[in-house]
């Protein structure tokens, strides 16, 4: 998962993408950059790091992106070492001048591609599948910005919100499935776009509308235009795990309430999954909402029986002594007043490999609780995600393998209940949900399969 | 306000204070640090930084720290810019060896006790008021440790906990009213000290009781040993403010569960200042219990209105245009969806100059709040205190001379409502509460008087 | 200018380049990376910096650098403020792997080299004229490493010491004119590179012989091969700047010893432009080898008269009064006791600008001298190099405009002396040295011509 | 060996202090430190770095020394690892206000003086021995800070230049024997002080003369006022080692240029010791001046044998492979070119342990040299130093237990000769030098016997 944010025509571009990448680290904390271009549109400074937004950039190295013009990237995880070299934004140099390129989702058949376009003498700086595009619009013959990037779309699948800086304008794109979020906003008169409106809060810019599903935008001097040159699907495939589990509370996502969904979903699995007990307590933040709801629908009062540290959390100290559950205390710690002698419903937002939920039952466990009744407001995850969330392999999903009885015994917890995919899609409030979202994660019913050898259909000059 | 820790005699002596010092973060984040004696009780090492615990030391520089015996520090704010010099542990070489001493708390009548050392030629290395004890011991006659500690705090009048670790032990000291905290745990084999019990959870340590008002407690190599030895008094002064604001929820501090007394002031404050209104929202982190304890006798449903940041928090960029609000919206966002048109009661713990409250204010009103009903879950704060926490004079604080109304307007809230102190000393639970607490903030009831020209008593060696 | 290493098959990779490139600091103060090839091949690991190589790396960075065959570069400079992104080495991921590259020299009609590849879709991460080379070799049809190295070098122009590391081995390769050096060393049963012999020293490897200009070495797993797959000229170009002004003095390049053609500079100058003086002084550390022939043949005691500072030379603090020849003075002091009253011959390697020499000689005057003979060990630069040192436009060279009169008068000198073009050549002590060396710089005699319309000369499958 | 700096009343007191201490830099490189007073005489600031003055010091961090008088320090070693805290200035409050010393020296009986003043409560923060100076002037009844300086300085023996910077005034003191030089100097209108006059050239400023032996310089607001307030000697003991290798070349101490003392010391050895070779060359930096004065003499051609490397010095890259004299070669590299197959004269300004010299004569052999003749220019040093340099104990001086015959053989030198005392004594060019300069390195003859049983004389008021 990333987030990606961007600006167009702003006097402080480099200081609000900075603030704007720290709305949404939640959606990446692994590395970070941002590309702002020069007034005259002749040279784009870059700078990336790893880590997080606050610690990454130095003050002077803000300072240094002058411009009224950037994008910026947050990035959740890549395979390998090489960190920084494969962080966003992707910048190059090509026959059109400067071009970054911010990217949150992922493309299909990226390998394939790669060796098509290597054969043909493409050299690759990164191992990100995103690079691919930029190959692509280097041999197009369009002759706009727009329209090499619709062209080099239109060849490729999979799940994309994009973000493209130029030196004639800014270009916005989300794939036709609309799997990942991409909204337009407004700040003064500068237009701004971001994966979350939670970044708008903080800059005090407006929001303003979704990118559309298939949706091209295109800012430049002359203002903002809208293009739709993709064939439509009537469904969509919005992915309905940002609002379970990335998305943050304040984001209105789709069209909802982050928060308001999570309620809901915490009434329907209280409904679905009720229980004897004294107290309904979140495992923080991402459990809150839903637990709220579960209390208020199950009549169990709700506690803050975890407390999450804010200072904790970061530390390179490991004691050599072995701290029963330490990795999750420097996060949680459990209130054993509140604790002691309860039967306690714990409510979580999902529940992947285990591990972690393991060792939160265990902690509750030792501070007194009688009884755990795990309550995860989503499905069982049984399957892996193609579209840009990085789910482990099928192997590594504890519910692609382990029946509901089987997987309470292993995070050592009395009961257990999921909500039901049903209960889930009931949850957002949209008629015929199951158009509209992608719950592949849940059902293995994928949009666009990922294994189907998909023709990779090259430009012509190529 | 300030935290401590000591361990005594446990083989990763310098990464568990580190560890305990991290939950300890919240009473102080200005500076931090320790100091470890090597274990043939010849060599102390001490490093000392500014900021978090977490930023402050390397990896190697607490790998340095060989020995088993340490203390700690995270120290709150300091006036003036000297901010490593003022750290603690104070260390000092003297002719009984090296001793470093941590303090939480505050001596009275400190100027005057420092005029009187100098004229007998005693030299500081810091403003603090507790190297003032330092000088003490070292002039006095006592032939250990522990009875230069009792000759050093006999003479001198104020709030203290403190420890003190010398090449032949360990001592902690509480003041005979109890204004701040401190409690004893073990771990393995090994005594640990720490001002709140929410430092045992995180390594695993057990809580074992309070150093109680008036004790002095020496931990040597022949264990611990327990003395009372300056007049009691039978009333005690424990910080009421402490359980207010201070103290993390999930510890237990004066023998009461700091987030229980939180949850039972918010019943109190509900009764007290009941309203019409449609959702109940905390001011995160510190007014959530409170805020729980509202909705639950008022009926009201509880929501978290605003989302505290993880990582916004923190940052350098301060855009050059002014962003209404900017500060707090760094730390907190509103849930616009959830707050539209709707009447809130905003719930925070105490509420001191004001400042603050009125951009959160502003803030919800912003995203769509029709009214705002303010409840403050402590008594108006009317007076500085002189036992360890950084009030500001009187004349910074707001209700030192403004009446409810106008601090409504103030702060821009619809209504405001504070607890009483008879109902803040009742959500305590105790009996005679007010024998046992100082609330000398909301009453200007001090139990030592901060003004009296009290005697300096010199050591007979002087 | 730059300096290049590189190493094959050693157990140390990382470790000797770093230090290799240490020893190659002179050569380019700006920026430095090192690539380093895991060893299954398969993963290649890039380190990039501004500054120093002792600044710029880590200690944990430099141990990740896993695997037995590495390449690094250390930079001049690059105009532009983007530092890292144009530092090397340059790394790509194409169609036969990974590969990384370091040069040092420069390549003719980059731009027009540029314009032609970005028309057909090759994109640029830098704007280094040696990226030209890698979108060659990737849009080669030839079948190995070294071939497309051949294959990509045989249809540019220009001055090059190359080093390419690929996943099946590590090709050297020098142009025909020989501009740039490169040297072939052992070390334990491993090969090495360096752009100059004294980074043997420092590793103990054994010097073996130069690259040959036009020569392209092969290093694999099979050995050390070498090709001359490029039409030979009879005449050469060795620069023989780098023997008046950039290797050091430790240094054996182009089969003689750098220390000794200085020393050799200095006696014939002393034969071209004798004076009365009572000392010779080098300003130091390049002018030192020229200064000691200079007094021994003119029989004029020589002395130090001028310090080379060890620590202050770098500064952030720059006085806001000014003092005169502060710059200066940061790394260099005279030593007034042995100037005053003196007639001094100050021996310099070379006068570019002239704007230090005229801060030097301030200062030696302020410190009492009376008369100031300059004795420069090079001719009048009076051409820019577009083979790869970094001199400036002919507008900025003092000897394009000025007479020998005149830059006395602009330096401050009151005799000025440079040391013949025939004399420079006739201390390499070679026969008939124009048609080994390049002079360009000092007469315009450029072996290629830097302006001609070269054809773009495209590989068939472009 | 320490170095220390001081200005008063100057717009740039801390730019200038660390200016200066980087011209001082070669008189300590573990610690360093600058004390600053602000301009209403009421706050001290006080910095203090581990490493070197470049490197130690932010540029906010010496923005913030705001005040307009400064002090300090650069420290060679301390035993034991608490750099920091035994890092200088030392700075204390009290009674008198704030008080910042630097201290170049060594006080004798400190141990003693240790144990009575901490009898009298005094606690020490550092373990050095200058803090016994602020304790005893603490304790003086004297009225101004002059005579508290005088006070304490009557009490105690020892070497000392010191500088003292307090609320009212600076000032500045030198031992009556004179042993650590300390000079005086004017820039603009303010008053500078200085270990070394090459700190005066950095900046400017003019060397007026030396602070005498005896002398005590108070500068206030009426200017400089001079006292000899201590029982004079006739005899004076001036460290001649500072000649031979402490000060820089550049500096004029004890009315003498350190570099032609060291060239004619060069002279003189070539006399004592001559012999057959082809060369002569110097160990840079410290031994060139001594190098030039033996070619001079001997009529052996000088030259640069060995370069000292200007980037390599410091790295932490240690090769897991042995490479013979890695430690030596990281600093200096032979010109192999210049050596092979001569007999070469190396001089070396001295030899205290012998085994950095064994790895360069190694060096030179392996570099090809046919014989090595090794002349030191000073006289064996066989007594350890108890007036400020920090030679080792007795055990370890090579020249304390073996002959000449044994050293060469140690240091692999074909024959060693040592510069007589008769003849260092002769290079300073004074009359009687024996009763001006401290010899006691080399002949055991010390002024001030470091093991007499000293009275310790405590104020009156102790």
């Amino acid at each position: 998962m990333c987030g990606i944010f961007g600006i167009f025509d702003h006097d402080e571009a480099a200081n609000l993408t900075y603030l704007g990448l720290s709305s949404l680290q939640h959606r990446g904390q692994e590395a970070t950059g941002i590309a702002c271009i020069n007034n005259d549109g002749t040279k784009m400074e870059v700078v990336k790091r790893g880590g997080l937004v606050a610690e990454g950039f130095g003050k002077e190295e803000i300072r240094r992106l002058k411009g009224k013009k950037a994008v910026g990237h947050v990035r959740y995880s890549t395979t390998g070492a090489s960190i920084v070299r494969n962080a966003q934004p992707l910048y190059v140099n090509y026959r059109h001048g400067d071009l970054a390129l911010v990217h949150n989702g992922n493309l299909l058949q990226s390998a394939k591609w790669r060796t098509t376009l290597e054969d043909k003498g493409a050299i690759f700086q990164s191992v990100s599948d995103t690079e691919i595009l930029i190959h692509l619009m280097s041999r197009s013959d369009a002759k706009t910005l727009k329209d090499r990037v619709v062209d080099a779309l239109s060849r490729v699948r999979g799940a994309y919100s994009l973000l493209f800086l130029g030196e004639t304008g800014m270009v916005a794109a989300r794939d036709p499935w609309g799997y990942r979020p991409l909204v337009i906003g407004k700040i003064d008169n500068s237009w701004v776009f971001s994966s979350e409106t939670c970044a708008f809060s903080l800059i005090n810019a407006q929001f303003v509308r979704s990118v559309e599903p298939g949706e091209v935008v295109l800012v430049n001097e002359n203002g903002l235009q809208s293009f739709f040159p993709f064939k439509e699907h009537k469904n969509k495939a919005k992915c309905i795990f940002e609002h379970v589990y990335f998305a943050r509370p304040d984001t209105n996502m789709f069209g909802h309430s982050v928060y308001k969904t999570r309620v809901r979903s915490g009434r329907i699995l209280a409904r679905e999954h009720s229980c004897e007990a004294d107290l309904v307590i979140p495992v923080p933040d991402s459990g809150i909402a839903a637990a709220i709801g579960y209390a208020e629908k199950s009549k169990i009062p709700f506690a803050m029986g975890l407390i999450r540290s804010h200072y904790v959390g970061r530390t390179f100290i490991e004691p050599s002594q072995s701290i029963r559950s330490f990795g999750v205390k420097l996060k949680l710690s459990p209130v054993k007043d509140l604790l002691e002698g309860k039967r306690v419903v714990v409510v979580d937002d999902s529940l992947v490999r285990g591990t972690t939920s393991r060792k939160i039952m265990d902690m509750i466990r030792e501070a007194g609780a009688k009884e755990i009744h795990l309550r995860i407001a989503c499905p069982p995850v049984t399957h892996s995600c193609f579209y840009g969330i990085d789910t482990p392999t099928r192997e590594e999903l504890l519910a692609s393998s382990k029946n509901n009885r089987e997987i309470a015994n292993f995070v050592h917890a009395d009961t257990l209940g999921y909500l039901s995919k049903a209960g889930l899609l009931d949850s957002m409030g949209d008629k015929n949900p199951e158009s509209i979202y992608c719950t592949a994660c849940f059902d293995g019913n994928y949009p666009q399969s990922p294994s189907a050898d998909l023709a990779t259909n090259m430009p012509p000059s190529v």
